[in-house]
């Protein structure tokens, strides 16, 4: 992973075998970015995925491997307890241009992942709510 | 609905059972956001997209109902005829991974739903089109 | 194609029978756009996608023609040799509500297309990686 800072701007290359959430994690952790919103594309050989079960309150995730295209990855940087925390969906395509996607669990890069960054000055914290059973923004 | 502010950025939760393009209006109303750009993510029970017919020049619209997750929100604020106008385009996941799409008509948040609007300090109108059957923007 | 220019930020039509990449290609020369994100939404009449085969390093590409919306479209100006580059990967929905989506090629627009720019000032280029086959950012 390598990455050039411009204003509040973050343009990041995540290289082949890296793992894109931890990847991104790391950068914040360096530039200490609290807040941010986050757009991506690239191609990865593994991709882990979820759906959140608004019912059993959990998330049904799931493994695919092979050659995909990372149609879109979307989503913002906070904070919960005092730790970095990723909130990204995500779209990839397979070899049929297929389209599947969901909330985003992790990815192995296998070309190149190409992110851009916007540093937001500000915090914005995360509290677990037991009604909805997810970890929601929190002003 | 809740939001911070942080210099011309609002990160914004919207909550369960609320619809998401009147949630982020009223946001544009609250704040006098006349021109920007959206980005989201988050989970949703009903949605209702449609695809631009362009020999109709008629939207045909669906709705789904059951356990989504919005995979993508992308678009823009302008105005039209002095009212607040957004422009979304929508992918979003059911329980098989499989990805769906189009223009966003509306839907409603089942977990919570997360979005950035960067405001742009500018106004951008949009006029009907009669050829094409749509309001453009107007420049 | 037409746009208008607030602080760092372009909103840009690109009209019906304008293909793309080449109008945002000119956008970038006309503005002398080196860096940037881009974030478009639209519908297309032809779209030509790929995906890039880590093995032969190639891109399979395929065109499709109908009525589609762009749900999105994602990725990145930068430069290589010199020249504009313009690295944007896409969703797209028929009129089955089905995405499919890769490697943005290229795409024909049908009735609208609106996309964002945030220009970044600095420059950021690409050399060509043979391990991986493709044009790399190049910090």
């Amino acid at each position: 992973m390598d990455f050039r800072k411009f204003s509040n701007n973050y343009v990041v290359r995540i290289d082949k075998g890296e793992e894109i959430i931890s990847s991104i994690k790391e950068l914040c952790l360096k530039e200490e970015i609290k807040t941010g919103s986050i757009s991506g594309i690239g191609a990865c050989d593994l991709i882990e995925i979820g759906l959140f079960n608004v019912k059993t309150k959990e998330y049904k995730t799931e493994v695919f491997k092979g050659m995909f295209e990372i149609t879109s990855l979307t989503g913002n940087i906070t904070r919960k307890d005092g730790e970095v925390y990723i909130h990204l969906h995500v779209n990839f395509s397979d070899e049929t241009n297929t389209v599947r996607g969901g909330h985003f669990v992790k990815a192995d890069v296998s070309a190149a992942c190409e992110v851009i960054i916007n540093k937001i000055e500000g915090a914005v914290d995360r509290e677990f709510n037991q009604e909805i059973g997810l970890n929601l923004l929190k002003f």
